[in-house]
């Protein structure tokens, strides 16, 4: 089988974050896939043609990937951020997985990016700077049970938390929840980012507490790191504050 | 003050890993600082000059390099995957915080990459394709006692777990250990990831189950993951196995 599927992560905005292992899988595909906005931020070479597809599609889009690859294409899907992260590659594997048997043989290569919570974490400091852990507030495909009892887990045990998908029309009340639950577990001065939109013309990252933290600051295009107690603000004259998480932890109380 | 810092994210491997941003940011630098062979990555421009350290010497390394910054110079300071994971951005931080107060007027900068546990992810599937933690086995800034609390919480929860700092000589039964902890809360069969140096030409993915997975097979530059209940393994004919974790998970049992 001579076609091969490149799932691309463009990192989290504009050009600037895009690896050249990305632009050269970009530039070497005759078919281009993925969410409109996304496909956008792809400049078109001559030969190249584009299938964008709507935002909650993504096994769909997987599958005519594959299939247009299996054909014999040289197909790039494209992801926000980086694909491995609650992004395109897992739908792929999926995909692949109930598909048919040939697709197994196909030459599927995964493009890592730089994925939200990295972005959003250096435009702030380093509040991953120690354990952490990445968890989607989304419950379509999992029971809102399993996200508290893994922000439990994780808040208990003194992990860093970075909130994907935290808001959606659909989904309006899980960040709010969620942020009850955290202050049930953590320090009410325990640092909360919110990044939105890093990288893209529309930026706004604003730092707050737990105690003062509003789910209605947030939007589709934000991302979320709540602390440990390990978790530090700099305050800097004139400029934004720095936070960051110590490298160093203590044993810390339950 | 004129002077400025930027940590830089040189991402995991070669320079097919390294953003436009980080390549704009160490070519602006007069003063690159570093671990030496992270350093002997960038290229060495005309009037640069490098100051390559010691691989424990995180601290002393930020500390030199933000004072460089604040007598005016433009200091690049380098590392290896991101900076904000288990690298320099929080040693920055630490010491910004416990230094002299102009440092808090400086131009910091930090410029995100593509961390170990991306680059392994990419390139055997998507095992971090769900909710998923990062933890240093490192016992050398916390006690071992929290390492085992963490991984207690974050395999009981069902979270994927990137396991960064696995082993060293210094350090030398703290994988093995934690191995035999995780086997008392995952299946046998729980897919486990070997990452080596991916993306330099030593490099080496192994794939494995929980109950084969042997500390032996780690050294200082491997990132391992080890799954969830919802990780599985893709066999291909005459190709590497891919390993995903599905976005769909119920209520695991506890």
């Amino acid at each position: 089988m001579s076609g091969r599927l490149a799932v691309v992560g463009l990192g989290p905005g504009d050009a600037r974050y895009v690896t050249p292992q990305a632009q050269s899988a970009l530039a070497g595909a005759d078919a281009l896939y993925g969410y409109g906005p996304y496909l956008d931020r792809v400049p078109l070479l001559a030969g190249q043609v584009r299938h964008p597809s709507d935002n909650r599609q993504e096994g769909a889009r997987a599958a005519a990937a594959l299939a247009h690859a299996a054909a014999g294409a040289s197909v790039a899907l494209v992801s926000g951020g980086d694909p491995g992260v609650f992004a395109m590659a897992a739908a792929v594997c999926e995909e692949l997985a109930a598909g048919p048997p040939a697709w197994r043989c196909l030459d599927v290569t995964i493009v890592p990016g730089v994925t939200a919570m990295l972005a959003v974490a250096a435009r702030i400091g380093a509040p991953l700077g120690h354990d952490f852990c990445a968890l989607s507030l989304s419950d379509n495909l999992k029971p809102w049970e399993l996200v508290e009892r893994r922000l439990d887990a994780a808040a208990g045990a003194g992990f860093v938390i970075a909130l994907y998908n935290p808001i959606s029309r659909a989904r309006p009340w899980q960040l709010g929840r969620a942020f009850e639950r955290l202050r049930g577990l953590l320090p009410p001065a325990t640092p909360v980012v919110f990044g939105r939109a890093v990288g893209r013309a529309d930026e706004a990252v604003m730092v707050t507490t737990l105690a003062a933290a509003d789910a209605s600051s947030a939007d589709m295009a934000t991302l979320l790191i709540v602390g440990s107690r390990e978790t530090h603000v700099i305050e800097r004259p004139g400029l934004a504050p720095l936070v960051y998480t110590s490298r160093c932890a203590q044993g810390t109380p339950t």
